[in-house]
């Protein structure tokens, strides 16, 4: 199968969960919101008059499909292309831990847009200042706490893995002092593993990956990290 | 099957989208959480030693199966009680719906509490004011107008004509004023198709059918809906 997937160019945000799945497993897929014709044919797909429109990229097209929600489009490439097993009880559950990852990753993203995703940061920054004070203090240590826990006993690669990876790479772009102070061993094991799969680590020395930057989910500004606060 | 749901007691909350299916389905299930031993199996369920540990509720027990996440849980009930069509195409659109249900439902909550979940109201009354206006002026429209768009086309009945007609019964309530003034024809025409259904109606006239309060994530604060702000 060749694989289309849709977001905009730019920033690693949401499709770059949908990134590392493709491109660990060596799926063939063509990043569309990176090509003149793709960006086209995305605005086109997210039309009124569009059967299938999602509400938002990032969206995948895999032959007639077109998929949305990226927690859907991994549960929905899990077991094609080999990052999660095929029984129903283990896709539920491993699509029940992706969704509180994307949970998480709101809540990471609302911390420098409390107010609303279509005004600047400059026009919420003290809110994002008291935001960001309450995510390191209690949703941080919260979210942390729980997938340590559960990367105790998940023995089996999967996406998941790929997406706490992600993860620990965002929040510590955004809030490394944060980071610093924060016990997680076994996510932190879990990203070197994943750094080091082949694969990934070709992918992540490529200019395929985006760096991370301040039009992302993830961002960093020194004032919403600030020791002590 | 008999169905056991986990969720908090005294809110509608997230519990309500799967009450709404499990009730229209005539489904047999227990509402744990509003029984004594049921909220001692809850928290049970919920510790760090627990197997297949949900980050939170509202989890659904069936059979040996423990599912977490409201849209995954939708999802997996969906084929089984007849609000969803078995093909894998169909309920992989539907729960992209769902999932963007849910992104709606955050910001909806958000409203109230834009600085963290674990603060009284009243410590960031000042920023919800903000974010409310936000909401009301650019999400909502722009959630309506994309549901609206697609009832025109849907016209299978399934768990997200049962979740629309909860979104628009929250909003109503936390949000009459802004309501008011939005154009949602299908929506509304949702809404009653929706309350006039036999088993539905039986529900939503019962006492298991908690009323909308101020501890749910659809709140009124008059201040939040203010007209002309």
């Amino acid at each position: 199968m060749n694989y289309e997937l849709y977001y905009w160019p730019g920033i690693q945000g949401r499709g770059e969960f949908v990134r590392l799945a493709l491109e660990d497993a060596g799926a063939h897929y063509v990043d569309e919101g990176r090509t003149s014709p793709g960006f086209q044919r995305m605005l086109q797909l997210m039309k009124k008059q569009a059967k299938a429109r999602p509400f938002a990229p990032p969206f995948l097209r895999a032959g007639k499909l077109v998929i949305g929600q990226t927690a859907n489009i991994l549960h929905y490439l899990g077991p094609r292309i080999g990052l999660a097993p095929k029984s129903e009880p283990a896709r539920l559950w491993l699509h029940q831990l992706q969704l509180t990852i994307a949970d998480w990753l709101v809540e990471a993203h609302d911390t420098h847009h409390p107010i609303g995703a279509g005004l600047y940061y400059e026009q919420q920054k003290k809110e994002a200042k008291r935001r960001s004070l309450d995510f390191r203090k209690n949703r941080l240590p919260l979210f942390v706490g729980y997938f340590e826990n559960i990367l105790k006993a998940e023995r089996k690669f999967s996406y998941v893995n790929l997406s706490l990876f992600q993860m620990m790479e965002g929040l510590d772009y955004a809030f490394p002092h944060a980071m610093r102070k924060i016990k997680a061993p076994r996510l932190k094991e879990n990203r070197s593993r994943v750094a080091a799969r082949p694969r990934l680590a070709a992918y992540l020395s490529s200019p395929r990956r985006i760096p991370f930057n301040r039009q992302g989910i993830f961002r960093h500004y020194p004032e919403l990290d600030a020791p002590g606060r």
